[in-house]
């Protein structure tokens, strides 16, 4: 709802931050809810804003409560925590149960089993591209200067079907397309480990010093659009680069693009193409 | 045929002086041409053999009619040739279309390119496994003295199911599946990249500590059984313990076993299971 508070559940990164600013500026009285040890502080110097360790849901519902709250994002990165690492208050106790459940079923079903809380409480989960869609890859084609040339279409095509097919499995969003085949998949090493081994195979002359090749990041079928979106940014740009990767290929609307002006400034600088299909 | 003269195009590794050996104790003929760079001369010292550089298929088809040869088995390791590393004899010159053409299509492509033109020539492309069914999961269960327990049997079903999914790209073959998901899929690193990888993410942290989990490696539906095994030694068993996983599943009858008895001790004294299933 337009000028309703809005909370922001804030891990690391630049992009809890970015969404935080948008919303703002849409007209929204904005709380941010900072993960301990993941987002900092400083950044939400001009937020009302308040640490909270994972576990404290019950001093986290009482100031969205206090606030008069209903709506809020799940944005940025956190370290996938272990079980011990949650120390549950008061109002959390009663929630163990489905978390611990939770943490059987691998990140989606952590994810899901933590929204399915917040629901239950009578919390909206709110996309952040649909508080700050100017945030994400809001055409098609380049969003930048340089273009997806030659087989790029194609090998896009090919990293969306690789990431399409996994869809029914708890694993990675990205996908190195190159001379026509998947040659790295992401699974639990993340999109700088994925994009570390292709530079590797590419020094280790495994894949060819001129091979080219995208990177295909896009959201399985079936996730859930309200967390969890594929992001790049600065360093994954850098890390194309140094992969001798050609480009990216995104999906309109299914990624959130990091500090966007200095992402496609830096691609347009060392030649990579962000290509965004429909 | 059996007592008939058999041909084996040997890459790297030992299991192409095992295939040989098999055959040979079956009653074959065995010739084997060696592939430049790829099989040491010394280690088929005690049969008749030949060493061909890629590209010499005038020469490879001589000595193969020479000797009366009708049957090929592949065997071995083979680094992904550059095309600029093909060097046509005068025999080779009228594939080269066909070679090139293939060299598009990834792994996949350019092997059935080249099984192609074998078949083109009146040669009959043999299964490793048939000559030799003794060097694969030739039962279903544990095949040394260590048990799948716990989570394992679904752990396998669940990589089994990844590489079922990803059988349509020219993608690994093999999995490593931990705590109920996927948390590395192979590529073009192999399955000791793969190995490696998951080694590291347990040393980050970004695998817990005492995981556990399973390599999965099994083909690909659809592939060509009698090319490009998945195959496992005593280098794979090493790997394994160091990554920290509880043991291998495997297909029966769907995966070379390189040196057998020394892998399945060495399997045996590092506490890690090869289960096969069905």
């Amino acid at each position: 709802v337009s000028g309703a508070p809005l909370a922001i559940i804030a891990g690391s990164g630049s992009i809890p931050v970015e969404v935080a600013e948008a919303a703002r500026a849409a007209g929204r009285r904005v709380f941010a809810a900072l993960l301990s040890g993941a987002a900092r502080a400083e950044d939400f110097a001009a937020f009302d804003s308040q640490t909270f360790g994972l576990g404290q849901f019950g001093a986290l519902k009482t100031a969205f409560e206090g606030r008069g709250i209903a709506e809020v994002v799940f944005i940025g990165g956190l370290v996938r925590p272990g079980l011990a690492d949650i120390k549950p208050d008061f109002g959390a106790v009663r929630h163990i149960g489905a978390v611990i459940e939770a943490f059987r079923k691998g990140d989606d079903g952590l994810l899901s089993g933590i929204l399915a809380i917040f629901e239950s409480q009578g919390f909206r989960i709110v996309d952040p591209l649909a508080v700050a869609p100017a945030l994400g890859a809001d055409r098609t084609g380049p969003l930048g200067r340089v273009k997806a040339r030659g087989e790029a279409g194609a090998e896009i095509a090919e990293g969306l079907a690789v990431i399409k097919a996994l869809s029914p499995f708890d694993v990675g969003q990205a996908v190195v397309v190159e001379s026509g085949r998947p040659v790295a998949i992401e699974g639990a090493e993340g999109t700088d480990g994925l994009l570390a081994r292709v530079a590797e195979m590419r020094r280790s002359g495994r894949l060819q010093r001129d091979g080219g090749g995208v990177l295909v990041k896009a959201p399985k079928l079936g996730q859930d659009m309200r967390v969890d979106r594929p992001t790049i940014g600065p360093a994954t740009i850098r890390a194309v680069a140094e992969a001798g990767l050609k480009g990216i290929g995104v999906v309109m609307n299914g990624v959130l693009i990091a500090e966007k002006a200095k992402t496609l400034a830096l691609a347009d600088e060392l030649g990579v193409f962000i290509e965004a299909t429909p």
